[in-house]
Order: structure tokens, then C-alpha cells, then sequence
């Protein structure tokens, strides 16, 4: 992993916008502090993810990492198209990450959601260096994914993220003062959609995150 | 392109069949006379997909080729498991096949689709190499696909085979008395799903398509 900018505040882009209103929350979002943008599209065509994530990365310019949730083919599709795409998340039921380590190199960012302690395990068991942070969550109960499972709570996402060495990254439902009791719960970050996204000012909210975390 | 065995008679395989069925189709189909099978599933997780793109090569076994629809990760993913996997199928909005071609290497398989006059004049476009073969299609109406464009007929197939050096297979609702006429207007294949898959013996069903395909 190559983030100077470190795992504290990830953006996961809410779906369905146009890219254009995407673009112009991301270009705020990454002003006020975020260090991950995540772009996430589980609806949306191998093609329409390609030219998002282009058209992300493009906005982001540098400023922040930039991964594409799932999909390892759009990252190197992206890549191909002179995008700077730094690596995938996935979940539990997407590409090995052993095998998106070998597909993306050594220098690519990888996420893994891990949700239970069965997840922590074999996370755990994982070559070194294979996952670079673990999305564990959800924290409280969140519109973005209906299907969620059981929210953890500051104090069950404490208990799983003492099991493992591997970074944790908070996510789902996470609000700003939230962010002080997970940072001391041992998260390395939190990862927000919709507190964002979903912001009157996503430059303002993201700095209440950035501060929040940074305290 | 490295499949001997020809376009004749692509397998595309039914959705939401148990892996073992599956795999005692797809064997009886080879065994039939199949020469590609593409392992089709828009609805399974990147891992099933690649679970299920394993147990089909290992029970084809080389003796036809093996595609996977859309997911040139899942392919990677496949053959990173050890599994003979010859290519990908792409749809319009799928990976760009240029794209696809770099990322799988100049000895896979790339088949496209393309149903209409535009698609094949992208095609036309491309560097020669780039695609193995463009699935044109619907011939006649199916329910396999619901969504499928207005059937072309075999005229309406003729019409736009003629337009491109690039072999054609013919796909959507082919029987086997279509396939004469299909051969005669240039097709370089048929490709079924449930003709075979459906089949009461897919073997007898596939031998059916191939010889008509040979006469």
C-alpha cells in the first residue's frame, strides 16, 4: 500500500447519481479531508463503472486514494485508460483477495469487508501483506444498505477489530462523534456514504470526520 | 485464438442450475459435439461464478473451449485457480474488448456481441485480432432472454454477417433446422442455451445442431 495520505476517512460513493453531482461532492469531500474514495455502483454496467471511476479519479487528482468496489477488472480497465485507480475493496463473495493481490501487484490498495469474527479468522490467516484494512461494520443501523447485518456498536466493533493486526476501518452508520470512541475502539479510520454524500456541505461534513478523527 | 476445435457449436449455459447438474449438461453437450462453452450466470457472485467456471473446465477437460460471459476478473481468478479457461464473452457494456484483450493476452478467446448495423461498424473498427468472433443475435424470438432485441430472422442474420470479415455466430432461439440456412448465410456458428441445456438428452441435442452445422 502506497496511501501517504493514510486510511482515516473513506468516502463510499453513494449510487445512482449523475456523475457530474458525483464528481462535484467527491471534489468537496476530498477538500474537507477524505483520504479513500471508494466508488461504488453495484448496479451500473462493467462500462458505465469504468467511465465513473475514470471521471472519480480524474476529480480526485492525486489528493486521495481512489478504489473501485468489486470490480478488479474495471481497476485494471481504468488503469488501461491512463486513470490513477489505487486499488479494489471487496466483500466476502467477490474475488479472493489473494488473487486480486497477484492481479493488481504489490504497490495496489485491497479492502476486505469482514463482519464477523469467522471473517476476522480468516483474515488472519492471510499472507501478510495480502489486505491492506478491513471494513468492519455495520456500527449503527444505516438506509444505505438495507440488508446490513447486526449493527456492531462502538464496543463490537472494539471487540472484533482487537482480534486482528490487520487495519480496521469502521463503516456503516458511523456519525462524527462517533469518530473519537472508535478511534480509541482501535479503528484505523471510518468509511461513510450517505453522512457525506448526502451532505448539505460534503466539504464541511468531511472535515467534521477528519477532525473528529484526527483529535 | 488457439480453439481447434472451431465456433461451430457454442453451449451458452441456463442460469440458476445446481453446479452438478450443470456439469453433467455441459458433459453430455461436449460429448454431443459442443466446441465452446461459455459459463453464463448474470446473477452469482464473483466467487460462485468462479467456483462454477472451475467445475465446468474441469468437466470439459479441453475437449472444447471455455468462455466466461462479462467477467474477465472471474477469468483471471479461474485460471489463477489452475483452471483452463480460454476467454470471455462481452456484451456491449461490458469491458471494452481492446481492454480485455490487453488484460487476457493475444492467445485467449474474445467473442462480442453485436446485434445491430452500429455494432458492427465499431467493430469493423478494431484492430484485427482484437475479437474472435461477434455473437449475432437474436435469430428467433426466446425466452431465454427476455429483453432481447427484435428478432433478425436468418435474413436479418445474413444481412449483417455480410457487413464484417469477422466470424459470426448466430445466437437467440436457433433450431436445428436453422442451422443449414444460418451456414449458408455465413454464420460461422450457432450458439444455443436452452435447446441444449432443456433437453431431455442434451447430448442427442447437441449432436443434432452439430451435424446439422457439418452437412
Amino acid at each position: 500500500m502506497t496511501v501517504s495520505t493514510g486510511l482515516s476517512l473513506h468516502l463510499v460513493t453513494a449510487e445512482g447519481l449523475p456523475t457530474d453531482t458525483l464528481c462535484a461532492i467527491v471534489d468537496a469531500a476530498v477538500d474537507g479531508g477524505v483520504t479513500i474514495v471508494q466508488v461504488r455502483e453495484k448496479t451500473a454496467s462493467a462500462r458505465e463503472l469504468i467511465e465513473r471511476t475514470v471521471r472519480v479519479s480524474d476529480t480526485v487528482a492525486g489528493r486521495a486514494a481512489v478504489l473501485v468496489d468489486d470490480r478488479v477488472d474495471v481497476v485494471l480497465a481504468a488503469r488501461d485508460r491512463g486513470a490513477r485507480v489505487d486499488g479494489v475493496h471487496l466483500g466476502q463473495s467477490d474475488l479472493p483477495v489473494e488473487v486480486a493481490r497477484r492481479l493488481l501487484g504489490a504497490e495496489s490498495v485491497i479492502g476486505l469487508t469482514a463482519n464477523t469474527v469467522e471473517h476476522l479468522t480468516v483474515a488472519a490467516a492471510l499472507r501478510a501483506g495480502t489486505v491492506d484494512y478491513l471494513g468492519v461494520g455495520v456500527i449503527r443501523p444505516t438506509a444505505t444498505k438495507p440488508d446490513h447485518p447486526k449493527p456492531l456498536g462502538v464496543d463490537g466493533f472494539a471487540a472484533l477489530a482487537a482480534r486482528t493486526d490487520i487495519p480496521c476501518v469502521a463503516i456503516g452508520g458511523v456519525r462524527p462523534d462517533d469518530a473519537a470512541d472508535l478511534r480509541a475502539a482501535g479503528a484505523a479510520g471510518v468509511a461513510v456514504v450517505s453522512a457525506i454524500c448526502g451532505a448539505s456541505d460534503p466539504r464541511v461534513a468531511a472535515r467534521a470526520f477528519r477532525e473528529a478523527m484526527s483529535r
